[in-house]
């Protein structure tokens, strides 16, 4: 397995949890620190950090420390493959779509 | 928590795994019977066909019994809200990065 596929799959893991949703939509209105992002939740702070440490790991944000507040930030390219992956397949089965309908069109001129 | 947040959930969680992406590549070129799919993995069939379960269970693929044989075909829509979600993100987090560059061009304006 190459590493770009282990990326993808972390990268797809790490979305299918709308805390961990939340978070990057939150990031990508700006930084925020580990308080700020664990706010709007009612879960542990272990239980949450949890969550940023999935996020980290793939790749989807990044955290600096300073002093006692570790800050997170979106880092969009895993987000962009991920992106890129559906938009192929939508290009696909549109194309599949688009024969079908030729199909269609033509076999609809043959009829009385 | 909403149906469409579960959905969303499901959707993702179904394409973190190669197999699975790979089953959703091959159906974007057609529709395929299970032998069909299983084919270019070394894998049991019971295996196989739990990888087909999660794609059904969210939606992402249906199938039909003809006699012994079950048919698989790509259900696109749930794909498509999972690439709105990931745009909509996109979308974010563009707008922040011109509101920055028009700030450091605003900022250079002021320097001597």
């Amino acid at each position: 397995m190459t590493s770009a596929t282990r990326q993808i799959d972390g990268v797809f893991r790490a979305l299918s949890d709308p805390t961990r949703r939340g978070v990057l939509e939150r990031l990508g209105r700006g930084p925020a620190s580990t308080s700020e992002l664990a706010e709007p939740y009612g879960m542990s702070l272990p239980a949450f950090s949890q969550h940023l440490e999935v996020l980290e790991d793939c790749g989807l944000v990044r955290s600096r420390k300073c002093g006692r507040v570790r800050t997170y930030r979106i880092s969009p390219r895993p987000l962009k493959s991920a992106e890129s992956w559906l938009v192929r397949q939508r290009a696909h089965w549109e194309r599949r779509l688009d024969r079908l309908d030729g199909y269609l069109a033509e076999l609809k001129e043959t009829l009385p």
